[in-house]
């Protein structure tokens, strides 16, 4: 790979066609995957739950990361390439597959990358919104899944859309690398998992009512939405096999946004109204939740949210990358947003 | 690898021994792993879903299925073996891995699948019995997840359960093969998903008072119960990079014995009691649900099952395998059971 110019930070990105463009890839990709093989009626339940809704934050990140990635300067510094051929299938290495061919391989594993985080998110919030866990019959302005479907259809769709994630990220017949594919499956399976995202929601299941310190908050949160944002960070630089210091340099950023998009959900609870936020507002107060808000107060919950963004900042300038521009908006936009 | 003599049927194998030795192995890795770095409360429910209770027969079939492929009279028959050093890690060519390292790896690729297996039929377990689906109190002769720990706790044991399946198909640091790792994730994931279990489920859910087909019938139990075990099936001969005539004749085995198995189930649901089957019986036919007894009667449904457990000796038989001797048996077994 040749060198690439240094991009200053100051460069202005225009965000919206950025964001634009990998939206309707998403949007596309998704509403061509989800659902399809699915028997009709639990097929129906999995798109809706899906498509047509939601901020796409994963996704975004995913791409923004695999993207900046392979802004590198150089193969060496920022690429692992020796690895990634070792990685290839067979059939791959024996059609002497070409530098172009590697690079869409790799486009199309950051794809699928993408939408299997986000069919891991929308599968949590399938089973979030159910009775037996929030009891919430609103989503995204909607009625949640298994107002729409019925509980045990919510509960199957939810349990479908976890394994169609796995599927997405292994595609048989394909350019992406086998250690591409099981490098994602570890990192999405981990972010999901027991000491992930469903390993949080236990805490915050057992936390209602309970006084916690600022550190078991932390790692509540840090689970619970943390570890699903920065393993979209993760994914996506692992598609451009990101070594070393820039790969460190991205997690770091991947934890500081994580932790910041949810102090910033604790701020938008109490602050924004529910027409606003799509769902219900002044919840967690309601229910006897822990949040930074009833922990450190508004104002110190949202100096600590710019402690954050400063902080994934910092970890950019630091990855060695030249464009990370996309992954800066990120996290302005996780800190800045009104729901 | 070395011609090995082939080993006829008749040749008596001590399947007790062979089922104690497997289990034992089993046994202690999922007791190792389940659990491990999971909050406390979510911890104890993964582990009373999966420890101390059930027969483990997909764990056996993954192991059974490895075993026979390895029991290969020449590696150009039953393996493929540039495929399998294409999809070794770099790490370990560099180390110049030798035969025994690489058996190994595949060893151990072998009991996380069986394990892995076995996690998915367990959350599904977790999940069938829950309120809004089957509603059952009693598992294994003890009271259900959700009635142990409550409703939210079983939905996340549920959900960890099948994230962790995939976080143990992918160990990093490991002499297993990142071909191998990508091929049993898309392997139990298509087996788990909306095209098997979880679609077969939802089929289910759906035809409750509903008179179906003999063919709708089959493609039901296919998807709900064969698909993981043919899954489990697939999942062992992949351990032992099988491919060509075993890995379909193994796959046809599978495919055979899975559907022996729903039809067993369904034989038992009507003419056991509920302590010997350890759940409650006659559970189908109270739910208005179509089984293969209300569809052929009983004597015909024993039949058919007979004629699928043929079908499968007949699949060994033609896989060019010299020792299957302990499928065979598991096929027997499925065929045979009282519970």
């Amino acid at each position: 790979m040749s060198a690439v110019p240094m991009i200053s930070e100051s460069q202005s990105l225009d965000m919206t066609a950025w964001t634009q463009t990998r939206l309707s890839r998403v949007e596309q990709a998704l509403s061509q995957w989800v659902g399809d093989g699915a028997p009709a009626g639990l097929g129906d339940a999995m798109r809706y739950a899906v498509l047509d809704g939601g901020k796409r934050l994963r996704p975004l990140l995913v791409l923004a990361a695999y993207e900046a990635v392979c802004s590198g300067a150089t193969a060496s510094e920022v690429h692992d390439d020796a690895a990634l051929r070792a990685g290839m299938d067979e059939a791959a290495l024996r059609a002497g597959l070409d530098e172009a061919a590697l690079r869409a391989g790799l486009d199309e594993a950051a794809l699928r990358a993408a939408c299997a985080v986000e069919l891991i998110h929308a599968y949590s919030l399938v089973h979030d919104d159910m009775p037996c866990m929030d009891n919430d019959v609103l989503r995204r302005g909607k009625p949640t899944v298994h107002v729409q479907f019925g509980e045990a259809q919510a509960l199957l769709a939810g349990d479908a859309l976890q394994a169609f994630a796995f599927e997405l990220l292994t595609p048989d017949n394909t350019l992406i690398p086998a250690a591409t594919q099981a490098t994602l499956c570890r990192l999405l399976a981990r972010a999901a998992g027991s000491a992930g995202m469903a390993g949080g929601q236990a805490i915050d299941l057992a936390s209602v009512g309970v006084a916690l310190t600022e550190d078991q908050l932390r790692q509540m949160h840090r689970l619970k939405t943390g570890a699903l944002l920065q393993g979209s960070v993760l994914m996506g630089a692992a598609c451009g096999h990101a070594v070393g210091a820039a790969y460190q340099a991205l997690s770091d950023y991947g934890a500081a946004m994580g932790l910041a998009f949810q102090v910033v959900d604790d701020i938008l609870d109490v602050v924004a109204d529910s027409a606003t936020l799509g769902k219900t507002a002044g919840k967690d107060a309601a229910a006897d939740k822990p949040t930074y808000v009833s922990l450190l107060g508004l104002a110190r919950a949202q100096a600590y949210a710019q402690e954050l963004l400063a902080e994934a900042h910092e970890a950019l300038a630091r990855s060695g990358l030249p464009d990370t521009r996309a992954l800066a908006a990120l996290a302005d936009m996780v800190v800045r947003r009104s729901h």
